[in-house]
């Protein structure tokens, strides 16, 4: 099963508003056939192990992270698994999606397949959590990020290295289907906040302005106006509201099925502080990314608005520090 | 010499203001002598590691994590690996004191013992940070500590079960000869911290009152009066001085040896500010250990003053993230 996540792995970012799925096949002992499902459209993880299996798919035990799918159509992996004559199936985590939840496992045993699920679970859902929350609640995850100094400044630059490819700043946006910033970050920086990776998919970016007069520069796109100027755009959609609120952000993140969205608190916004005390106070945040910043800041102005206190104390279920090139990062969860 | 380290871990907080040392005698590729210099004033590691190998020593090779001491007296450690007739020395750090640097190493060589020096030399310095900075500059080094939440702010409490045993505020007081804290955090408190490790040497406590009229409230000592009653308590010693000043605080620790001292920062400090602000602009800071609580703080007024703003930025050369039990600390030196 830890094989299995490890492929998965090879699909960040690529498979939203898909699950990211791994399969491994395994007979007498040594693995036969291997497959993730790499981006949404595309046929499932099952299907890419059992191709690679071929002949030898038979009598053989699958070890998939997902529960397989049974829905009707071209992706029916059910149907696959059955007509291969696996013997066993292994699934990580049952599909918490309400409409095919234990679907796949069902039509497995009455095929006469053994089936044992709950193998690493933990892990599974931890791939999937961003697909698992929108499942349940109908709403995207939502995760704030920030760059934070020992003594408790907010920071504007990432630290070193972390934009490069292989840095956290990089590797992050790949992980979430929209990135929430402020107008006034975007009107300093030469360009949007992008993953270097290898063929990265690049999230969705929503600047936020707030005041009704305030300017949109979207570096590469435009040298700066009004913001009722940039509808017509190409790649820029401008959405005005009276009430700039998170709740009606995820909804509107919600229609074109997006699975996470992050919120990328940089330094001087007046845009986001708003949002990130009504994402606290509203228990609308599942994570938190914070990248601790090897510096002891000085005086600056521009600093001087954090810490960003909510009514209450919020605490983190679990907070992990992690290691990314030369950054620090410490993840939790709400 | 990664064995004499280990061995050396075990007198943490014993040996100053001596350095701590770990010595392997080793004989036909077998260990046959360990030993540690368990505290100041008893015999050297290395007359504890040829004791326990006996005849063995006789053309073994030691490994010493300190360069051998030659100082005339009881602990004239050189003389011992001489008369015991080891064939081969291997030190990790030639030892930083001015009077006695290289001297063991040449009388050794002179003896006819093959002496190699240099070995695993930067782990073995590390262990004895205290002492080479006190050697070398001839103050005590300085450690600032402080815990703070993920949105910057300062708090007083270490977060749960810091302060029991193996948690890293009851190992961290240990690693120093001297604690500086501040008079209106004792005021709140039951007890002085206190390092709840087994065998721990408590390290000295500073207590800063910085106005004439402070009060300075000694847990279990006192019940609260005007400072100029202290100076007859036993166990209490009042220094009372126009002007607080870091500076003035390192020289008063040298004259009784100590090596180390931790600015213990906890909330509501108008003591400690200004000692933490002199601390970095005038570069007297050596290390800095951090605690990231996993949480969301709330508003509260005792915590507006953090952070504590400084005319430059500083920059850790090191910042890396330790877990003790459920504490994440972040540790750097400057």
């Amino acid at each position: 099963m830890r094989r299995c996540v490890k492929l998965v792995r090879l699909a960040i970012g690529c498979t939203s508003p898909n699950p990211m799925v791994g399969c491994v096949i395994v007979k007498d002992g040594k693995i036969v056939g291997e497959g993730f499902n790499p981006k949404a459209g595309q046929p499932h993880a099952e299907v890419f192990a059992l191709r690679d299996a071929g002949d030898l798919a038979e009598n053989a035990t699958a070890y998939v992270s997902l529960e397989p799918c049974d829905m009707e159509g071209l992706h029916r992996v059910t149907e696959a698994l059955i007509k291969a004559k696996a013997r066993k199936v292994v699934v990580g985590m049952v599909d918490s999606s309400p409409i095919v939840a234990s679907k796949g496992v069902d039509r497995l045993r009455a095929a006469g397949i053994v089936v044992t699920a709950g193998v690493e679970e933990a892990l599974c859902k931890k791939l999937n959590e961003a697909y698992t929350h929108q499942m349940l609640t109908g709403k995207p995850l939502l995760a704030l990020r920030y760059s934070i100094s020992l003594n408790g400044q907010v920071s504007d630059h990432p630290g070193e290295g972390a934009i490069d490819s292989g840095g956290y700043y990089s590797k992050l946006p790949q992980e979430y289907d929209a990135v929430i910033l402020s107008s006034t970050y975007l009107h300093d920086k030469p360009s949007l906040p992008t993953s270097q990776e290898p063929s990265a998919k690049q999230p969705l970016r929503i600047a936020i302005a707030r005041s009704s007069n305030a300017t949109l520069e979207v570096p590469g796109l435009t040298t700066g106006s009004e913001v009722e100027s940039k509808a017509s755009l190409v790649g820029v959609e401008t959405v005005i509201s009276d009430q700039i609120t998170m709740n009606a952000i995820l909804d509107y993140c919600t229609r074109p099925g997006l699975c996470s969205v992050l919120l990328d608190y940089t330094g001087n916004t007046d845009d986001l502080e708003e949002l990130v005390k009504e994402s606290f106070e509203q228990n609308m945040l599942q994570k938190i990314a914070v990248e601790i910043l090897p510096l002891w800041c000085g005086r600056d102005d521009r600093n001087a608005r954090f810490p960003l206190n909510t009514e209450e104390v919020s605490k983190m279920k679990s907070l992990q520090p992690k290691i990314y090139n030369q950054s620090i990062i410490l993840e939790g969860h709400l």
